[in-house]
């Protein structure tokens, strides 16, 4: 099925006000962030999350109405409180701090606690970057990786995004897991009953394991031991201990400085999700006239863009680039929506009563 | 062989002062950053470097006596040439001057370029973490990677480098080329005539190779094709495009803001080494009480060293350990010099006139 982006937004802010119990506000930059995953194919944070998001209020996680606060700030730094609310609102009010601040002070920073998932980072990153700044987004998330040498899950996938302007209106926008690969990678190995890549995951022991479908099982009906590998994979000959040191990073960047909860403890009975993020904003006019350094950063793109490929392979991308592309293709032709999402979405029409075309 | 510190600095100073041309804060610092590597075990980076920083000498690449100009700044940031002066000197300067507006303004960021070689990215970023400031230090090199899909070289190695404090004085100290391994490590496999590993290097048409001799071959006979590949490896299975990301991200950071070379433009006859830096300090205080902070990113890293390690493995090390760890063991019972290491060491003991212990 494909729809229009304005239909998915629609129907994504109908469904939020009527059966989530989401406010105005709330359900439509959730809506928003939901709907632009899918348009640049990356369905895994797209409206697909609906499901998850409502999960986390049945389970007190989110909660919905709840408002954030700021709890220290500096011209160039503030700290907020997201009092368990919903995600993607508490990183649209404090992106947009970040912003104001950086546009006084030139750069601004702004460690978050107690929030919620807050869709694709990389758009948090763009939201800065479009002001003529360097953005920066990172975050926690639910405990999934596991640390070089050990084989007990206590880090999130902890995503790294920044995006820089160029010339032309485009972004350098990298948006990466520091894991090696999403939780849904291994599924589509699982369901082809086929062995998964090495580097991507260690058994209950510590073990590295490539049988998609023990590790699918393991993975949910165990807390604690096994998970996935980082960047580099398992132990160091391939680097795995960097990977480890990026997701310890933005750890300590997002639950560090926010005093708030790591991967570790996220989603505790009780407790809320306890995510927290980590905003960066540092306007280009601090390293000189913003359009020589726009053209500059360009240059070296491009420099790159025109390298030789490697045989049998037709083009480098630049970060940002295919997601970029398949956002112009999804306005102009509309967003994929693959089945089992269509099945969700579906039953969510029935329930609040809109159609979604 | 080994040797004390203060030796191998007083050692190293006067080799600079006596051959090299350095004037004498040049000579100091550089002395100290180099032993520091050693000291720390890694050897790469440490007084086997004379041969290198000499070749640039004598290359026009790097111009002892320069001095390194502040071309533009704001409360916040500043840009600086270092007119192709000694890396380590222009360094030390630059990152001096990153603390003092990082003190006053919370925050501040330091592009350079037309720099050279400036030791190990970690010391930089510790340096400003001493001041209970988060600290990151960044730098182009010498052109050796290769983008995903790509068989040109066009990236250095581009290293990584943040300092965060933690209780007690102690600190995570993430130091990483974002390439998957240094050259020395092929070259290893090369003299024992064994295949490396998978996901360090392509070849000339950009495919994954792992033999070893044939690599090292080509990395010196072809300035152009073959290479390293970045942290993930080959194509996008494991992350390649991340890994490739990261350093694209250094070189953006470093030559972008700068308006300097990038590393595809470096080393070229009559245009200095154009090695570019990137350096930034954040106050913890921007974030809460210093201390509070600090103890909390004590728990979170005491919580991950302490968490169960694989079968046949006897720790998880955060960052900054193992190193922090020799280095202690250095300054008790002396600095290991390899046989290699102690011949250069030899020529210049000679030359120079004064003797290493």
């Amino acid at each position: 099925m494909t729809v229009s982006y304005d239909n998915l937004v629609t129907f994504t802010k109908t469904v939020l006000l009527r059966c989530y119990g989401y406010s105005e506000k709330e359900a439509d930059i959730t809506a928003r962030v939901l709907t632009e995953a899918d348009a640049r194919n990356i369905p895994s944070h797209g409206v697909s999350r609906l499901d998850f998001y409502r999960k986390n209020i049945q389970g007190s996680f989110a909660k919905p109405g709840a408002e954030p606060e700021i709890v220290w700030q500096t011209p160039v730094s503030l700290v907020v409180d997201g009092h368990d609310g919903v995600g993607c609102y508490i990183a649209e009010w404090s992106v947009s701090k970040t912003i104001e601040k950086a546009e006084q002070a030139g750069t601004a920073f702004c460690a978050v606690r107690n929030s919620n998932h807050y869709g694709i980072a990389g758009l948090w990153a763009e939201k800065i970057a479009r002001h003529d700044m360097i953005g920066m987004a990172f975050t926690n998330t639910r405990t999934c990786g596991i640390p070089t040498y050990g084989r007990e899950r206590v880090l999130g996938t902890n995503p790294i995004a920044v995006a820089i302007p160029e010339r032309e209106d485009r972004l350098f926008l990298l948006d990466m897991a520091t894991a090696t690969v999403a939780h849904g990678k291994v599924e589509v190995y699982d369901r082809r009953k086929k062995p998964m890549p090495r580097g991507w995951a260690v058994d209950e022991n510590g073990v590295g394991t490539t049988d998609a479908a023990a590790f699918e099982h393991l993975f949910y009906a165990n807390p604690t031991y096994g998970g996935h590998l980082f960047l580099g994979g398992e132990g160091e000959e391939n680097g795995g201990h960097k990977g480890f040191g990026l997701a310890l990073l933005v750890e300590l960047l997002c639950s560090g400085l926010s005093l708030g909860m790591s991967s570790l403890n996220t989603f505790q009975k009780g407790k809320g999700a306890g995510i927290t993020h980590f905003f960066g904003a540092m306007r280009l006019d601090l390293f000189g006239k913003s359009g020589d350094l726009k053209d500059h950063v360009g240059d070296i793109l491009q420099a790159i863009r025109k390298g030789e490929t490697a045989v049998n392979q037709e083009r480098i991308y630049i970060h940002g680039e295919k997601e970029a592309e398949a956002r112009v293709n999804s306005l102009k032709n509309g967003i994929f929506i693959d089945d089992a999402t269509r099945k969700l979405l579906d039953s969510l029409a029935k329930e609040s009563g809109i159609s979604i075309v």
